[in-house]
């Protein structure tokens, strides 16, 4: 048998246990009895432990060493499926050797001690609560950035924690994007919100009956490209999506009665993700090629649906007809100009996920900045709090009244996420790109979503986005798309447009 | 570290991939997307092969051979945690050992195509296009009863098959009670319906709105004593209920719009054998302890729930309130005494699932007695539908008109199952025992179920059956529960008066 059969069996085996892994995440937020938490946490860490032994097995190592060496293997990036298995999981299991077993799981259970510190100190606002759990888990992450000392690739402390997330791409090129980005944002938001950002009129506040909105999103999710009986949704908490294999997509919602938009756009973002992860090439499916590649990419194909397809004028237009029909108190009188206006409001708020699109980078960039000078500046967590509201006064011209609209506001820190957030604004800078893109290969999209064609750009963002699962890095993606190198322009535009509109409004 | 310890962790490792796959299982009843059938599959066959391999490891063997002599070891049945863990892994460990990987797939697949093929057979009522795949079936059961030739207790080939089901139960122990069974039933069932059995009043049966059912069957179940937010109910195909671990129980059921008592009797039914998952000991929660012990224990608390109190003239007097309340048009008129009957009409009817309970075990006895004869009388497959057609002439003297009600009504031979259907009747037989035995200790069962009280016969449960797990076999919590050995009397006689009942009707 070739080393790679043998990999490719071995790897298979650890994948199905992933997707086991995926389901009880999935069931543990939106199916389980309450009591039902505690075992579901043991049974979730032991999968998490089988796997990380089959994984980082000498024998797996010495399978890869071998399959590197059978003919084909040197393939470049996206043209054997083998070669790119090899490539990607033989990096992969580099990394898993170098963190020893304790260290993960001493950053598993301080990070669960802090999330719980976390909900407590957000509540009474209170930071020096969480200071003491912040500081253990910044300690112990700098312990694991350690880990990858003289890692190829790796050439400061903050290129370990950002490559959990967005796998080899450098705190470099991240800064400079998101750099360009605050460039291009500061003045236009203050330029978008300089005739005031009151309330304004808001049809998407009013009443809307839970029952009415669950119909309306399913009609409007039945209406996006996925292939028959592959999703469910399902209403949670905190909204995600999930796939259990590319044929088995959960997406999920939130129904807040007194808005209509939370659970509308948020559904359309959770659909982006689940799109993403069905459009995988089937053949990659049992094996981990099928996970996502970054979550910059994941982001893109969320935001690119939510922001760019659901918010556009055409889109809004088209649909207004059902929320008049299920909703006349709220959208009998409302036109098509006033739709999208309220759609796309920009308002300067303190909280990142109440944000709208304009103002939603900024959020972003000050969070980034933060944790660059945390790692790599030796910024006090003392002072973090203070840092925080200087750059809220900076970026936005904001007051922060107090930590929890502050720096107590996201769980990311206290779960010991460092590295994350920029990927969320990478992932809005890759949707520009690509919704660019696929504008010059498609023609007129905004008439295509006029017609209801919703169908070409999944087809298009298919082939060559999703299909690829892990194989290519986003930049290979924007390359092979016609996208050239990953720039900040086309965001930009887009969000002038939003702004234009918001200033004239 | 001592062998006990070390084999505890390891097989709470294997019991935990036995809880992702058990939601699996679930899920893919209940929620998957139809899409998703052909990964799960992947996914259920992959953990099975994982946890197999894992359990039959020759290190799992030796840390068993240390831990028998370790001391304390040897304590009886049910004194000593470890040792009945040693004692019964041990025995699984030896049988695990004994079937080759290969025949265990072969089987699997066999039985898979066996059960597609037994659909579209059943549809068209034509046994011959099931003969060759129960053939197959029955071939590869003779080879897995082979590989125990020899194993402690075991003397003939049924043996073999019946322990799946029914461990340390003798074939011969189990004809003796069905027999038994069949001395009392078969005139009983002359006895019952010699006045008649036609369609009689049935208020079950009429317009009942699913919603309406949904809500009724929740607040039924939510009377019982399951401890709180540690179970759900959800609408499948094929009732089934199921545990993810003790505080995580999952029941089904199902709604017939034009009859009542489907969803009603089959969710208490479900909700038995729940409450059996949800009273084991927490102690032997994370073991292979905590997993029920036998199917015919465990169909024992199915039916108690469900015949013993549920078809009572006190459960369903007091419930007479609801029903009146939500299904006025049924039950506005009717009294407690008509209710009851209505519960228990007695009908001789060719389709085991739609049988009442008195007659329902002369269904088992039949398949129970074809069992043996193909197994170890070499009955001619070809010869099964006429041998089963003889025996409903014989014992409830009825004429089968086709194979789709005779031979091919049930799935259990497509699917490979042969040993399972006698564990049916052995619940009814040990329901009655146990029901005799909680009368005799709490003083007057129908008096506490007409005042609403159910925790009582919950916790003497609990702590005479549930709580043991695997610890303890049928006749061992039978003979401690003050239950005397095996023996149908007390069923008998709850079945004589529900024949009473329906005579006088």
């Amino acid at each position: 048998m070739a080393a790679i059969d043998e990999l490719r069996d071995r790897l298979t085996e650890i994948h199905d246990l992933g997707r086991a892994a995926t389901l009880l995440a999935w069931d543990e937020r939106t199916m389980m009895p309450p009591a039902g938490a505690e075992a579901r946490a043991e049974t979730l860490a032991t999968l998490a432990r089988v796997r990380h032994e089959m994984f980082t097995a000498d024998e797996v190592g010495r399978l890869i060493d071998r399959a590197r060496s059978e003919p084909g293997a040197d393939a470049p990036p996206g043209e054997s499926i083998d070669a790119d298995l090899i490539r990607i999981i033989g990096r992969d299991w580099d990394k898993a050797r170098r963190v020893p077993s304790e260290l993960r799981a001493e950053m598993a259970r301080a990070s669960s001690i802090a999330e719980n510190a976390w909900v407590e100190a957000k509540e009474r606002s209170d930071f020096a609560m969480l200071l003491p759990h912040l500081e253990r888990n910044v300690e112990l992450t700098r312990r694991f950035a350690e880990c990858y000392d003289g890692f190829p690739g790796f050439s400061r402390t903050y290129d370990a924690l950002l490559d959990e997330y967005e796998p080899q791409m450098s705190t470099e090129e991240m800064r400079d994007v998101l750099a360009d980005l605050r460039e291009g944002l500061v003045p236009l938001v203050a330029e978008a919100t300089e005739n005031g950002e009151g309330p304004g009129f808001d049809p998407f506040t009013g009443e809307f009956p839970v029952e009415s909105q669950r119909e309306l999103v399913k009609q409007v999710i039945g209406e996006l490209p996925f292939p028959e009986g592959s999703w469910r949704l399902d209403p949670t908490e905190h909204p995600f999506a999930l796939s259990i294999a590319t044929t088995d997509v959960r997406l999920t919602t939130r129904y807040n009665e007194r808005n209509l938009a939370m659970a509308l756009f948020s559904a359309m973002h959770e659909a982006g993700h689940g799109l993403y992860e069905s459009g995988v090439d089937p053949e990659l499916g049992p094996t981990p090629l099928s996970d996502p590649r970054s979550l910059g990419l994941h982001e893109s194909q969320s935001r690119l649906w939510e922001n760019w397809v659901a918010r556009s004028r055409p889109w809004l237009e088209r649909h207004l007809p059902l929320l008049r029909e299920r909703f006349p108190d709220s959208f009998g009188d409302v036109d098509p100009v006033a739709l999208e206006r309220a759609a796309n409001r920009v308002v300067r708020s303190l909280i990142r996920i109440e944000s709208d699109e304009v103002t939603y980078n900024l959020h972003i960039l000050i969070r980034f900045e933060l944790e660059l000078e945390i790692f790599e500046e030796d910024l006090p967590l003392t002072d973090l709090p203070e840092a925080w509201n200087a750059r809220y006064r900076d970026y936005l011209g904001l007051e922060v009244p107090d930590d929890a609209h502050g720096v107590l506001q996201d769980v990311h820190w206290a779960g010991g996420a460092f590295g994350y957030f920029p990927t969320y604004s990478l992932g809005n800078v890759i949707a520009g790109q690509l919704w660019e893109a696929a504008g010059r290969d498609l023609g007129d999209l905004p008439a295509r979503i006029a017609d209801g064609d919703l169908a070409s750009l999944g087809e298009w963002l298919r082939e060559r986005v999703h299909r690829y699962g892990r194989r290519l890095s986003p930049s290979e993606i924007l390359e092979r798309a016609g996208c050239g190198e990953l720039t900040v322009e086309p965001l930009l535009q887009h969000l002038r447009e939003r702004a234009a509109l918001a200033a004239a409004a």
